[in-house]
């Protein structure tokens, strides 16, 4: 019933500062020429230092003989687990500043590796940061505590296998540290795929998306891991915490449901059973723009409402869609798409593109089965590319602050505008200068969507993560005010641990806490991510 | 954007030893026609006992002054609290065996009646068992503990009113009291649904459907009240929690997740947001019947994997059918629904009858828009009439126990006939007769189905609880086996304890007995239920 697979890693060339693949990153002519967009960008880009020129600080920690062929203090591994990706993570490399580097980085291949570096940070007092592929956003893989002897990164990279495959039921038993290409070339020879797609899906992995709750291309239905998974493996400090395989269960309260979205912070996520999908042989896809902002949110809103369920339905306002590409005259675009491994979509498709138009919408072209739709192909593009354009603009010292959220469609015109009134405030106060000022909704639901911002305002050279902070701050500040999620899937990290702390219940807070105390009683595990320990 | 709503309690008259209304008890002949069925019953039905006959243990539990109001002793009042619906409670109570009786019902009007009620039982040493309307099947609200002062059972159903509803994000505010017709009906003027219908719909709350994570009508997609809820209002006895209002949230482990389904052990629940629905105008049912049962597992394996998500998908085996009245020659039957409010669902409907005949299926009859489906029909009426009919072999001292599970479909052709083979046998050494074992599969997912199994069989009169429970722990025994959840969703309680502890997690029991002790340290809430209090 169920196959063996074999396979091997690929990782791929990873920038040590930045984002992905070092041959992607923009060269410094193309930099300048993308400065000279923002005014008030600076003139000349940061120039990438050299890794060996960047000091790192002295190792505390001297490995066990034990474990030493597990563990590296070399520089190009500590630099590069020093940081996740955001902004402030790529300004801070770029300024040469790896100060809170680990002490060791730890490159198990089995779990009893895994066991063994949590045994031994565990009596001695070493903090332990899981690390998948270091896409984080949020701070989720950067030590900030000061309670610790020391802190490895522990690095699952090395467990990357599709172990079993299920094909009657459509599941596989991945290991954590796979990478999303690698994962699917493993399924692809089954005929199956996870198809969970984040923006980072090339540089983050399986067990990097379940601590995290990440959010994949999927606009409705299963816009979350979460939704995927049927039974997960977890080494915590106090023992193996392993889950049925079971489509769904009703016996108590999820076990897995306290795991995801855990960031870390109650065992290290080594494998699971995820649900997967036959590869889709009918797409199509469309795009419509709207005159109005307000009328384009009435329509998504009844598309998210009327059960259609459309694979991808994002909506891009006027700056995003022009930004993309795909607008010039102040529009806003809806990019929708349908896909099914099993019959054609194209009927749905025109009952999805009848619903937008019946809301103030223009159709702007359909692609059919036989190809994707040229608005939505371009803006696809402009999608995978915009986090090497965000480390460029960052060369240029110019602020680049995304930020995921999502409320009620009763809040939702209210919100579109606080934030964008609220943040052009703080970007002027912070740096005299005008924001840009985007959102796209990413996922909808039927209650509500997922508004996505960017905003971009020159920073002042050497000033960029104060300025950066008081952003976030503000950002956080805003979507607490209006009842809006911290996030959507970003996570929270240690970025977003106001906004977090916030709008937690506190009786949940106290059962965490208790949780994590019993799971982790050496508080070893992701120090400072979504709860501290209670006060001494 | 938020209307107000007044809606006022219209409780139904309900039976204190059976199932629902006493108006629907089948009389003595007819028990006795049905007991005639079944080989090895009684001759006569057991009489039911006169309330005012039973004999109830003294009140241990005096209620304080400032209580008084909210507390009863009333001898109907502690008899109708006594047991859920589980076929033992049935037996007990027509045996007259009403001894774990609460000492004192509590009928809380607000929520600070209801923390009033908390905090003196939490001085006192008395338990608190949540009681909704008490349709459990799993002794989830009988105590059984013997380390408390008393117990009070905590009835909720003065708190049953739809207090806002928001028409843009189809979401309204309930409380948890409301039993499904009367929250039905409050929503019914302003054109929305919950469309939330498990088979104890007209004797259940909103609070013990979140409570045990219970199962409503549709097989796919929103299979759970899990899926409907918004956030949640718990008052625990360490503070109050509330979620935000929001349509997914990535931020940490869902705090809502650790309530649903923890069954009154960590706090009250008393409303929640729960999204809802615009009124289907469109349906469509057909029924399909097969030769063989593993072609029509495999068939609805098929319609499960398609994405076309039928509201309705049953797999009846040639017994269930037969019995349901819906087959007569050993065929097992499918039935399916779609339900839209937004679109005709015809060639949709075709699409899955289409898919089940390439499966071996043969078309029974369809029906359209203008009516349900003959067999279907036929089939709902059964399906309500079913726990009467319970009732009524109780009263015949034919045991009858259903359970329900899920499990990966690799594993559904197994788990199906090692069921039936060893409930066969252990009927046959308890009973000493031949038991009927029929299933169905209530709810279908991409990765398997969730099978409810029925087990009748002739019990010896006053030995009726004893043989249940030898059947009881072999169907947790051959579950626990084969790794298929001990409930997909009548909840753990008390009688799924055994099967429970085998299937969760050892780290997760940790995490939720520090949890439970964070928000409960004085441990009254339900006790006995998902977890026990650490080892003194």
């Amino acid at each position: 019933m169920v196959d063996r697979v074999q396979a091997a890693s690929a990782p791929a060339n990873r920038s040590w500062w930045g984002w992905g693949s070092t041959d992607k990153a923009l060269p410094d002519t193309e930099c300048a020429a993308l400065g000279a967009l923002v005014p008030g960008a600076a003139a000349e880009p940061l120039p990438v230092p050299e890794l060996r020129a960047v000091e790192l600080p002295k190792s505390r920690v001297a490995p066990p003989p034990a474990l030493a062929p597990l563990l590296s203090d070399a520089p190009a591994d500590r630099a590069g687990h020093t940081y996740g990706k955001a902004y402030r993570d790529i300004v801070r490399a770029l300024h040469g500043d790896l100060s809170p580097a680990p002490d060791q980085v730890a490159f198990p291949r089995t779990e009893q590796d895994i066991t063994d570096v949590l045994d031994w940070a565990a009596d001695a007092g070493v903090a332990v940061v899981p690390y998948g592929a270091g896409s984080s956003v949020v701070g989720g893989v950067e030590y900030r505590a000061d309670r610790h002897r020391g802190v490895v990164s522990l690095d699952l990279s090395g467990l990357d296998r599709v172990l079993e495959i299920d094909r009657v039921s459509r599941a596989a038993r991945i290991q954590a540290g796979a990478l999303g290409p690698h994962l699917e070339a493993q399924l692809r020879p089954h005929g199956l795929t996870l198809r969970h797609f984040p923006q980072s899906f090339e540089f983050s992995t399986l067990g990097g998306w379940l601590a995290t709750r990440a959010g994949g291309h999927y606009a409705t239905l299963y816009t979350h891991v979460d939704d995927l998974v049927e039974s997960m493996r977890v080494l915590t400090p106090v023992g193996v915490n392993e889950s049925l395989r079971l489509p769904r269960s009703g016996a108590g309260p999820s076990p897995d449901r306290l795991f995801l979205g855990s960031e870390g912070t109650l065992g290290v996520i080594t494998e699971a059973w995820m649900r997967l999908q036959d590869r889709p042989c009918h797409k199509a896809s469309a795009t419509v723009s709207f005159d109005s902002f307000p009328a384009a949110i009435d329509a998504v809103r009844a598309i998210a409402q009327s059960g259609l369920h459309p694979a991808n339905c994002r909506l891009l306002d006027p700056g995003e869609a022009a930004l993309a590409g795909v607008a010039r005259g102040g529009e806003s675009v809806l990019v929708l798409g349908l896909e099914s491994a099993y019959a054609p979509v194209g009927d749905r498709l025109a009952e999805l593109v009848t619903l937008a138009c019946d809301h103030g919408g223009s159709p702007t072209r359909e692609g059919s089965d036989a190809g994707a739709d040229t608005a939505a192909g371009t803006w696809r593009s402009a999608f995978l590319r915009m986090p090497y354009l965000r480390d460029a603009l960052a060369r240029m010292s110019v602020i680049s602050e995304t930020f995921e959220t999502a409320c009620t469609w009763d809040r939702a015109g209210e919100l579109y505008e606080a934030v964008r009134g609220r943040l052009g405030e703080v970007a002027r106060r912070v740096a005299g200068a005008e924001a840009m000022i985007n959102c796209r909704f990413t996922h909808v639901y039927p209650d509500g969507p997922a508004p996505y911002f960017t905003v971009i305002v020159p920073g002042r050279r050497g000033h960029e993560v104060a300025m950066w902070d008081e952003i976030k701050q503000a950002s956080m500040d805003v979507l607490g005010d209006l009842g809006a999620t911290v996030t959507h899937h970003h996570a929270v990290g240690r970025d977003h641990r106001p906004g977090y702390d916030r709008q937690r219940p506190e009786p949940f807070a106290h059962a965490l806490r208790a949780a994590k105390q019993a799971l982790d009683p050496a508080g070893i595990l992701n120090p400072g991510v979504l709860i501290d320990p209670p006060a001494a």
